[in-house]
């Protein structure tokens, strides 16, 4: 098989991989990577600080995480990526505003759609799944978008090696995540409550709504319950959380898009009580590697049975279906069929490209 | 001369020309419908709603007023004008996002700077100035640009034929703008007082912050002083508050990058009474178009004599240096210069395209 030029463009905010928070740029990391080993010559468009396998194009010194969300920041990034768009055959880009740029150009652009179809950018990604090859991370995200508009779903992906395993269950429930009304952390500790067992929370309140929530609505919540608060621990940390509860909490009150912090979970063995909604279903095998609720009262219940769940069965999860080893070959067979559709073209320069589905790709993340 | 293909990239925000509010959009009509009637094959990007004698392509079906700064409309608008770049000798974008696309692409991109440089967008705008030919709006904004950037310096014209002329001062001081703090509307307030001489408001009070700023600090100032307030009246009503004032008042309180409300005045007859700030020196012709004060109470002073200025001399100087006629010229010898510059360079399809200033271009527009 021949090896591709490929350029990955993450978002600019934090390094990749992440020191803390940024499940996108963990995705992006283990693909740059995966893609790297595989012998294709791989260029990762991120911020400075950023450790990758591929060749780093650092386009800021520092990560710019400050200004998160700034789309000035954000067109600087682009700028200076899509400046060198005719040394590769493919380009693969994580951020909002590349895929406007990568449409308008004579190289075959892939974008994955991170976030929520929402009413706001559901005209944008109409417009651009005309242009752009798009990428969904849960067949729910696909089922979202507007009618006409083709995708190619594959689950991220992580490392199972890189996570601690316990095969006995722990004895505390937790919740990881940012804290905002979507994750639902008001849930999480209302059925700790009613289940009686204690909670650990590993959380993200750094951004002004984050803050304004916690002291709001989730603070005031936490009196004379057995509740501790760990923010934005070291990696480790966060991992042996995973790895010694009982059970994660996942009371999502969103249709999430796909949910890292399952797997995460899964990888370690601790099998996951989630809310029924977006990609959960997919994610979590209701029953063998979670137990899926309608809402606090049924989950608090299902933590009392979590510990009859079987942990191999939740790590053997992310081996077969949610594994960045698969997540890599899912995207290599998709960019050499973006390709292979290129050149079957008669004027290979003219866009667009679409495929759905990845000739071949294996869906083997149906949920069970 | 030969014609070009000549793209105009307007944002997508109000019809052009605007029907109330919008400046840039006057202004990019002006020159679509200029260009168009010298020969050349203009296409407009612009929202629906929009007259002109460019061939227009409508991006959205009514313009977006409502979203006004949402990126992701913006992206939209953007994506629909540069899917047809290849169409194009040269693309000239009045957007944000839009010199982004074009940088990357193999046609040269001409970028007006329609707003102020700031220490957020400097580093966005450096990176640009190495891709695209960037036009200033005055020789002052020019001058805030980052070390090592350059510009053409085209000032934005209207066309006096269209403004009513009046040669006898009126009897009233007029405040023309956006209410916000920038614009000096309370200083308005307070060089009318001081004056002793009517006040009428031609406003834009739609947007929230407007709104606030009007509610908290400029109308708790109106009580009992003789001060009219018209909200975004019809063209026709507007043009009659200028030529029937004695002077228009422009306190301004930041850089003004230009500054149409000066020349709007200046072409019915109307002198204008104005801070020193930003371009407001190469607009009004000290003493002779306009005064050209350092604070309220001289601009008090100044309003007295304002009736001691030759009208004639107010709209001579918008004939002579701030007409769409003469913008339209300039523009032309631009992309003429840009072209050839193109054409010259082994491997045309090699950006960066950098003219300063435009060869041949007249500057006939500097401070008295």
């Amino acid at each position: 098989m021949e090896t591709m030029r490929i350029a990955i463009v993450a978002p600019p905010w934090f390094a990749v991989p992440p020191t803390g928070y940024g499940g996108i740029e963990l995705v992006v990391s283990y693909l740059a990577d995966g893609l790297a080993r595989r012998g294709h010559a791989v260029t990762l468009f991120a911020a400075g600080g950023s450790r990758t396998e591929a060749q780093l194009v650092a386009t800021f010194a520092e990560p710019p995480s400050a200004l998160l969300g700034s789309v000035t920041v954000e067109a600087q990034h682009i700028l200076a990526a899509y400046d060198r768009w005719r040394e590769f055959d493919l380009i693969h880009d994580h951020t909002f505003l590349g895929p406007v740029v990568g449409a308008a150009l004579p190289v075959p652009v892939v974008h994955t759609l991170h976030g929520p179809v929402t009413a706001e950018n559901r005209d944008l990604i109409h417009a651009l799944g005309q242009r752009v090859q798009l990428v969904a991370i849960s067949h729910h995200q696909r089922s979202t978008l507007p009618a006409g508009v083709r995708a190619t779903v594959i689950h991220n992906g992580v490392d199972p090696a890189a996570f601690p395993f316990r095969e006995s269950p722990g004895d505390y429930l937790l919740f990881c995540g940012r804290i905002n009304p979507e994750k639902g952390p008001v849930q999480a500790i209302e059925i700790a409550r009613r289940a009686g067992l204690p909670l650990l929370m590993v959380v993200k309140i750094n951004e002004q709504l984050e803050r304004e929530y916690w002291e709001a609505e989730v603070r005031p919540r936490l009196r004379g319950l057995d509740v501790e608060v760990k923010e934005q621990p070291p990696t480790e940390e966060k991992l042996r959380a995973y790895r010694d509860a009982l059970a994660t909490l996942f009371p999502i009150q969103w249709p999430e898009p796909f949910g890292l912090v399952m797997i995460e979970s899964m990888a370690t063995g601790t099998p996951v009580i989630a809310f029924r909604n977006g990609s959960v279903p997919e994610v979590v095998q209701d029953g063998v590697t979670g137990i899926i609720c309608g809402g606090v009262e049924e989950a608090a219940e299902a933590a009392w049975r979590a510990k009859e769940l079987d942990r191999r069965e939740c790590r053997r999860r992310v081996e077969r279906h949610f594994s960045a080893a698969l997540n890599v070959l899912r995207h290599e067979q998709l960019y050499r069929a973006v390709l292979a559709e290129g050149a079957r073209r008669e004027g290979a320069a003219q866009l667009p490209l679409r495929l759905d589905p990845a000739p071949g790709a294996v869906d083997g993340a149906s949920p069970a």
